[in-house]
C-alpha cells in the first residue's frame, strides 16, 4: 500500500501562546490523514464501523508557526486480526518536525470488537 | 430561576499566538455552563434527548490571558415550547470580558424536535 | 472583491455524541476560509498585525454529518477604518446548512487597534 | 513530590460520533493537571518560561461517555537537567480509563532551551 500523503497549514487556531503550534494540534492533522487514507484505499469501513485508538504516541522535532506548510504522510506499519498501526510523520521545508505512531482495534457496526473484514484486509496490507 | 456560575481559568490550549484567549475558546465555557445549569437544577433531559444549538452569537471586549481568572454566568432568557434562549457573560477582575446568547431546540430521544416537557419547563423558566 | 470559496469535510473530531456536527467546528472553518481569503486577495496584514475578533454570530439550520462535504464561502460585507466584517455561508448539497458573521478589529504589530492601512483597504473593499 | 490529582467530567464537545470520547480529548486534562501541578507547588515557572513537549504518548483501556467523571491524577517522574517526565492516569469508578506520559524541556523567557532553576528542581523533585 502506498503512503498517503496531505499538504496542510498550521492554522491560528492551532497556535498557542508560545507564538507556535499546540502539541495536540497535530493529532487533528493524524485523523485526517487516516480518514484520507480511507478513501483513498475506497474503504468505507471507517464509516460503517469504528476504529477508537487503544495507542497513540508523538516526538516533537521542530517548533512550527502560523500558516506553516507541512507535509504530512502515514502508511499502516502492521496489520493484525483486530488491529492497524499506522505510522506518520510531518514535514516543514523537507525537514522532519513530528513522527509518530498510532493503533486503532476494529468495532463492527454492533460496536463489537471483531477480526477485520478480509477484503478490508487486503486494501491496508502494507505487504501488498 | 437563579442564575448559574462557574470560576473557570484560560487554559494554555485556549491561547493562540498574540498571546491572548482564541475566540472560539469561550464556546467550551458556555457549554460547561450549560451543563452545569442542567445538573443544578436537576434535569437530565441533556442526556436522555439533546439540545442543538439553532443560533449563537458573542461579544468581545477584553482580551484575557493564560490562567487568567474568568467568573461565568448563564441564565435562561427566554423559553419557548420547543426552544430555550441563553444568555451569558464573564468577567475578570470584576469587568466584562465576554457576553453573548445562543438558542437550542429540544429534541426528544427519538431525536425529533418535541416541545419541552412541562416538568422541564417548570425547572427552566426564568419566571419562576 | 469576488468570494472567497473553499470545499470542506466534517472531520470525526467535528462531530460529538449526537451523531452530528458540533456547533463550534464551524468556527474553524470560518477561521481556514479567513485565512484563505488573505491569501487569495495577497495580504499577510493577519502575519504582521491581528485581527481579533470583536463580534461573531452563527445561524444553523441544518445537521451535517462525518465526512459531509461543505462548500462554504466568505466575503467582507463592511469595511470600517478599523474593522472589517464578514458574512459566510456553508453548503450541503446546494442547501444552506448553517450562515453567520463576525466583525474583526485591527491591531498593528504593535498590538494597538489602527486604521486598516489604505493598500489593504483596497485590496478588502467590498465595493471595489 | 506528592501526585497531583483533579476530578473531571467527559464535555459534550469532548465526545465524538461513537458516542464515546474522542481520543485526543485527555490532552487537554494533562494540560490541565500540568497546570494545575505547577500551581499547587508553587512553581511560576510555566509563566515566565515555556515547557514545549518533546515526546506524549498515551493508552486507552475503557470508553468514557458523556458526563462521565474521571479521577485524573499525575506526578513527575523523572527530572533531567533541562526536561521533566509526567505520567498520569485516568479512572472512573475505580478502573483506570486510560494512561500515558509526556516530556516538556524548559524554555527559559528568552525561548532558549536551559537548565531548569535549581529552586524550581527542588520543587519538582519526585524523589524529594
Amino acid at each position: 500500500m502506498p503512503r498517503h500523503r496531505e499538504t496542510l497549514r498550521v492554522m491560528w487556531a492551532d497556535t498557542d501562546a508560545s507564538g507556535r503550534i499546540y502539541f495536540a494540534a497535530i493529532f487533528r492533522w493524524v485523523e485526517f490523514l487516516e480518514t484520507g487514507l480511507f478513501r483513498s484505499i475506497g474503504s468505507e469501513l471507517n464509516k460503517t464501523g469504528h476504529f477508537p485508538r487503544v495507542h497513540v504516541e508523538a516526538d516533537y522535532r521542530l517548533p512550527l508557526g502560523f500558516d506553516d506548510e507541512v507535509e504530512m504522510e502515514m502508511w499502516v506499519d502492521k496489520i493484525g486480526t483486530k488491529s492497524l498501526t499506522y505510522k506518520w510523520e510531518g514535514r516543514h521545508n523537507g525537514e522532519v518536525a513530528f513522527g509518530g505512531s498510532h493503533t486503532v482495534v476494529y468495532l463492527a457496526p454492533d460496536g463489537v470488537s471483531a477480526p477485520i473484514p478480509d477484503r478490508e484486509r487486503a486494501l491496508f496490507d502494507p505487504s501488498s
